[in-house]
């Protein structure tokens, strides 16, 4: 029976621009093992299936600095800190798209990467989406929308023209709940 | 058009346990924008989606540091540097749940997080799966293997009991593959 661990030290050891590195002691409680591990704080995130009344998925492609390469994701961001998980989606499609709707569902929430981050990521689905505006970008992004016919959605994962694991996890979610 | 910026700096700042990190100053190379990013290495991962051949899933219960908490996640591993990604993950499904298989299938390769981290992880399909012997876990692993038969799976993710962004994502694209 796994048990959780017990924590006999916990230490920020560096902070990055948009990450907090900690260094941590634990021991298992049901066995005699120790050791040091690493876990990485960073915001909560969100992630938005954005579907709009003419049936097409709302997309962002960009570049992305991690892989040093352009991504095709779902709207996403980062939720500021005591914001509300729908607040920070209904601001992130409005900023990133331009896009609105009055009809959002909670689908999920998921782990980004329990081995190594504390955040977690709230999936929403947004149905009937209208354009209010022009997309309000952050200083430093750089994005084009793309709407995707739901038809086309599946195509464009089985080619790998969608890798993010939480746009596809997002999708999947959606997808269960016959969004898609 | 969304193009890839040019790097001006990339150094290495600090390295972690298990990651590396570096910070990037780049520019756009379409518009008059130029910032610093945080960029994390990791080793490359791999996530394998195993059938045993009475139908049911292979899925591991584990502690895991970062959410501080139990999950329930599919075999995964890092691939050692210079290691082939398939052989990792034939590795890991013998270490992990002490299964082998002589049915595999690569499924794809997707981004854990591009924005943050230049890694990939490829996702594979094993089936037929049969045990051979004991798990032959590394040092610091305390792991429970747990079997999942296909027809209780779709719940088991709507009732949010399996939540990290790699399972779900390799889930996915083997139910793409109706492999479930």
């Amino acid at each position: 029976m796994i048990k959780k661990w017990r924590t006999l030290k916990d230490e920020v050891a560096f902070r990055g621009r948009i990450f907090r590195y900690r260094q941590i002691e634990r021991e298992s409680t049901t066995q005699k093992m120790h050791g040091h591990f690493d876990v990485l704080d960073f915001l909560d995130w969100v992630n938005i299936v954005a579907i709009t009344s003419d049936n097409e998925l709302l997309f962002v492609r960009q570049y992305r600095h991690g892989v040093d390469d352009i991504t095709l994701e779902v709207p996403a961001g980062a939720v500021e800190p005591g914001e509300d998980h729908l607040l920070a989606a209904k601001r992130e499609l409005r900023e990133e798209t331009g896009f609105v709707s009055n009809k959002w569902k909670k689908l999920g929430v998921i782990h980004p990467n329990p081995a190594i981050q504390s955040n977690r990521c709230s999936l929403y689905l947004a149905t009937d989406c209208t354009l209010e505006g022009k997309p309000q970008l952050d200083p430093l992004e750089e994005l084009e929308v793309v709407k995707i016919p739901k038809s086309s959605l599946i195509e464009l994962i089985m080619n790998q023209e969608i890798q993010h694991s939480l746009t596809l996890s997002a999708l999947f979610f959606a997808q269960l709940d016959q969004a898609l």
